[in-house]
């Protein structure tokens, strides 16, 4: 039996002190009660210290007949740089469902890359009282999955350099006599990780010693070209000085000199696989099918043909496994995967979903009414707005998982509803103008019009919507009563005003009810027939469905190829990675590829300069711009106030 | 009460298996028993998964008032290249102590380094049937500490040349605007990572803004010369294509190009200050007196001028507790930092230490016979051979910890003291020569010279030594006769021969009973009134430090010191950095510079090429060599032996 749930108490208070106050305040419980809680037994339990562990998969078998709980996707409109509070809501909702309201209820969030946390934007926990706690533990190693993900992308890295530098450097059968040398026994001795090149170019290993000498330079000469590498390194780190660097400059190195550069960690495609797989078989899977280059004769060179696949699955195989932790209020939380937002599709990870969906699911017998008492809820969150990490969650995501939202719940602020109607810039850092800390509603009611995009965007997957008001103190009734009234002539279902931030749990019950209500089918204005589908199939051509989602989703004219990009889909399509779904990547801060064009921009023409390939973690990228893939840290930086006291406790973070 | 020891049975095969096939075929014990057994209580225990787990600090405050239990130190002679045994006689000997003779024995061992476990040298848990295990997860991740040092080492390298950036390309005003940024009520916001800047140049922040431009200038521009950056980024891996790499070349970054390189993680300054440390607070002060460069007047540049080492303390602050294992027969093993041996100290961390000696120990109040009875035994490990890494751990760590051994054990193969009495050169895997698969008691003989100068270095400190003549299948009966002779001439108190490999914990229990003896000071041969000594004193010049070495250690006739190492000479003189000890870095495969020269050279003279500094961590490291800092990957790699299999266990390593 699982333990009984224990909620634990917020002590609130004005003005809001900082995060890591809040967090240090609160007394988590230990990690195996919070597991018990959610349904998890304890030999599924891996504590890592008493606030984080890992859960094993075998619960997705234990529980596998069961039918999920709902799903929640928490979303948001087009953001300011101060961020409108998407983590802050995704945590405080799950707080109300489950701390005030009962329910079992699932917050699921990325894990933070440690570069920000060190940098300009801080953490990432959520924030005042709807935080996941420890906040320092959660921005910093948590269980070492990031780690592990950079570990295992740069062995990758590390076996491609040296492979091309031992084939610069050896003959055809110098090179066969290493990689498989010849046993006492008069055997080859075949790593298994070479098996499967071998297995590709047909070529039997059982007669390994009967093959040409073409067929052994085939086998051991991957032949890379080394103008088409596309796997970079990575650092969990804002490090400028490593955007593009050369490399091989050592005279060991014998000349082979060339240029390349870092990512930050969670960009790497590594990190979207571990998002994206659906069981170990599946990770190991995709990892062999990553390509990271092409060899001189245009073939795509794998991790397989590396033969490091089967090594990065062993780096990753506590990875894949999801990392419960709690909220303030002491309801559980999956912290799993954190792939980057800009070229990725900025979601937590497929298991970790399914894994909640399960734990916070009713029995199979169970008749309507127990379902609707029993069910639990998933409070899962898309990266940016709607229109970039929604649409991705849905098309890649969920496309992958096979699990669809019962609700989509749209973040949007008066602050940065304003910005789209018409306000002055809003800078991080810099004091806000008159604009935002006062009413206006001309300029809301103007900007509101982003908002109603982002609805009737999220409307045409089949799927219901509801806004979350994420309430700041300057805010007026008014103002709220603007954006309900716009949110719900777009096709909303209700949009809610919430104050977590300032409240915890309590501060997001009204919106609690509303989701609840929502995912139930509960509001005399739903459509129950409504049902989910993606936005594109896969068949069609790249450019198809890039114009598919640039003119149905960001509302542009057009679409423009660059003659890069066009060379590119004749390269993916001759080599047959047409068929993947497109991540397209672009700016946050407007529905167009101009972070200057607020509101909703129409009929522009959508350019794209460049298209990418993640084969592992099975979708194309395709760049409207120059995405930094790796930040850099201000003069000032968050590094610069974080001290560990005399207890030991982290101070500064923020 | 702590609960009783329960060993773990072996299952002796012959043919010995390979490793990660014994490790699997053991089921461990769940870490909180190992943890019990040894008189760690629940509190202080932070499991990590159910085999591994942290232990906080505070075991030493609770056990302050304990005698500590006997410090046996495990070192060897001149080593082959297929290593004489060290870890696993180290795992062997404590399984023999603990889980045969059943005293509370700890091994302490350094956390190996992913890269050569994917490499060609494979892991370092110990081997055959002396093994910490799980040893897939003693090769891996353990709990992170690895990677939190290369977070940490990163970060100060991206704050480093952050700042150089930021200052080029800004004002005094500029930067002291933005560093120091004045809030809505008129003060200046100053992090409290800049604090000690202030500190260390007399200037009082209390009067920041009565401060001038000079005092200004002086505060926000470190002015780094480029041309003295000592400190590199690192990753945890065997990537020789980042040996020599430069930086900066992106558009972003304005031409300010540079070149660096980056080491292996184990070989950061991080690493050597987490083995050195002796609590957070001294950890934390460590890491601020780190120096990365010298200013263009030449003043240090030190991870305080940079405002960073509150961060790093942060990212560091749960590395610094040991972790915990288990070896095949479930005695308790630290695992617990591991410097690089090639140009630092290569013994695990005087913390681990301190706690197993504290757990090892016995109640102030008990008689000599309760604590013979009693006490404890702490096995821990000196990389490479006695000359290079005892004479660090004595010297350096020793000095650091004010811990003095009871014993060192040398370990000596048949193998190694053929190759010193003029075998054939001995090859990773090459077949051996027939010199040493059949016995040669000749060519033997000639090489135990250079066992008998390894035991009469150690013998100058004072301590008892025990020769560990780590049998393997090919030796005879007369040939450990030899060595047994020539160690007892040489001055050991015994030579006793080990089959730990092949039979575990009962392979050692002769050994066993000879350290026990030994540490007891119970051979009639010993004398009672030893007392341990370091070789040089602080006092003296580096110069003289240097020549101590190597004279008295090493053999050398004399000592010649490059141009460059006279000018660092100077520099860290001037710096008052000279009262620090030595880590000599040289081959570990000849008692001189030059690994050709087996046996005893004499006379050589011994050349030093460089020296650098490691403020933090507390030494000068002197260069006899070009010391390769990060190797590379073979053609044929371990990491293309290894697989995750269908039950998620990881095959292939070695």
């Amino acid at each position: 039996m699982p333990q009984q749930f224990k909620r634990l108490k917020l002590d609130l208070v004005k003005p809001v002190p900082s995060d890591y106050e809040i967090s240090r305040n609160q007394v988590p419980k230990h990690i195996s009660d919070v597991a018990s809680e959610a349904g998890i037994v304890a030999a599924e339990l891996e504590p890592y210290g008493s606030y984080k562990a890992k859960v094993k998969l075998d619960v997705l078998d234990r529980l596998q007949d069961k039918k999920d709980g709902k799903y929640v996707l928490v979303a948001g409109i087009t953001p300011t740089p101060l961020g409108e509070g998407k983590s802050t809501t995704t945590v405080g909702l799950a707080q109300a469902i489950g701390a005030v309201l009962g329910k079992t209820c699932f917050a699921n969030v990325r894990q933070p890359s440690m570069g920000p946390t060190f940098g300009v934007k801080g953490g990432a926990a959520g924030g005042g009282y709807s935080q996941v706690i420890p906040m320092d533990e959660f921005n910093m190693h948590i269980t070492g999955d990031i780690h592990a993900v950079g570990m295992a992308n740069n062995l990758v890295a590390a076996a491609l350099d040296t492979r091309m530098f031992h084939e610069a450097t050896q003959t055809d059968v110098g090179l066969f006599k290493r990689l498989c040398p010849v046993k006492k026994d008069g055997t080859r001795d075949v790593p298994v990780g070479l098996t499967y090149r071998a297995k590709k170019l047909g070529l039997d290993l059982a007669k390994i010693d009967e093959w040409t000498p073409e067929q052994v330079s085939k086998y051991v000469r991957l032949d890379v070209d080394p103008k088409t590498i596309t796997w970079k390194r990575v650092l969990d780190l804002n490090d400028r000085s490593l955007r593009e660097v050369t490399i091989n400059e050592a005279p060991t190195e014998k000349g082979l000199i060339r240029k390349t550069g870092f990512d930050i960690t969670v960009a790497s495609e590594v990190m979207a696989i571990l998002a994206l797989s659906t069981s170990l078989k599946d990770m190991r899977e995709r990892f062999g099918k990553i390509v990271v280059a092409s060899s001189k004769a245009g073939e795509p060179i794998t991790c397989e043909d590396l033969g490091v696949a089967g090594a990065i699955t062993a780096i990753m195989k506590d990875a894949i496994k999801p990392n419960l932790m709690q909220t303030l209020e002491g309801t559980p939380v999956f912290v799993h995967a954190g792939p980057f937002a800009n070229i990725s599709i900025g979601a937590s990870s497929i298991l970790a979903d399914k894994m909640a969906l399960k734990l916070a699911g009713t029995s199979a017998s169970f008749t309507p009414e127990e379902v609707r008492e029993k069910q639990g809820y998933v409070i899962t969150e898309a990266g940016f707005d709607f229109t970039m990490g929604g649409e991705r969650f849905l098309n890649i995501k969920c496309r992958t998982s096979g699990l669809k939202p019962d609700v989509i719940v749209i973040v949007a602020t008066v602050r940065a509803l304003k910005v789209h109607g018409g306000g002055a810039e809003v800078k991080a850092g810099a004091p806000l103008p008159f604009e935002y800390t006062s009413e206006n509603v001309e300029m809301l009611a103007k900007g509101c019009a982003n908002l109603q995009k982002h609805i009737q965007n999220a409307k045409q997957y089949g799927v219901d919507v509801i806004v979350a008001i994420n309430k700041m103190s300057s805010d007026t009734d008014a103002e709220h009563d603007i954006i309900k009234k716009a949110s719900l002539e777009a096709g909303a279902t209700d949009a809610i005003v919430s104050n977590h931030w300032e409240e915890g749990g309590e501060g997001a019950k009204d919106l609690a009810e509303g989701v609840i209500k929502c995912a139930n089918k509960e509001y005399p204005t739903q459509d129950v027939n409504e049902s989910f589908h993606t936005l594109y199939s896969l068949e069609g051509s790249i450019e198809d469905k890039i114009e598919t989602i640039a003119k149905v989703m960001y509302g542009a004219g057009s679409v423009s190829f660059s003659d890069v990009a066009k060379e590119k889909i004749k390269e993916y399509t001759a080599q047959g990675f047409d068929n993947l779904p497109i991540c397209i990547a672009k700016t946050q801060y407007s529905l167009s590829h101009d972070a200057k064009l607020k509101g909703v921009p129409t009929g522009f023409e959508f350019p794209i300069k460049d298209i990418k390939a993640s084969i592992g973690a099975g979708y194309l990228y395709a760049l409207a711009d120059k995405i930094m893939t790796i930040p850099g840290l201000a003069t000032k930086c968050g590094f610069m106030n974080v001290e560990v006291n005399e207890k030991g406790e982290i101070e500064g973070l923020f």
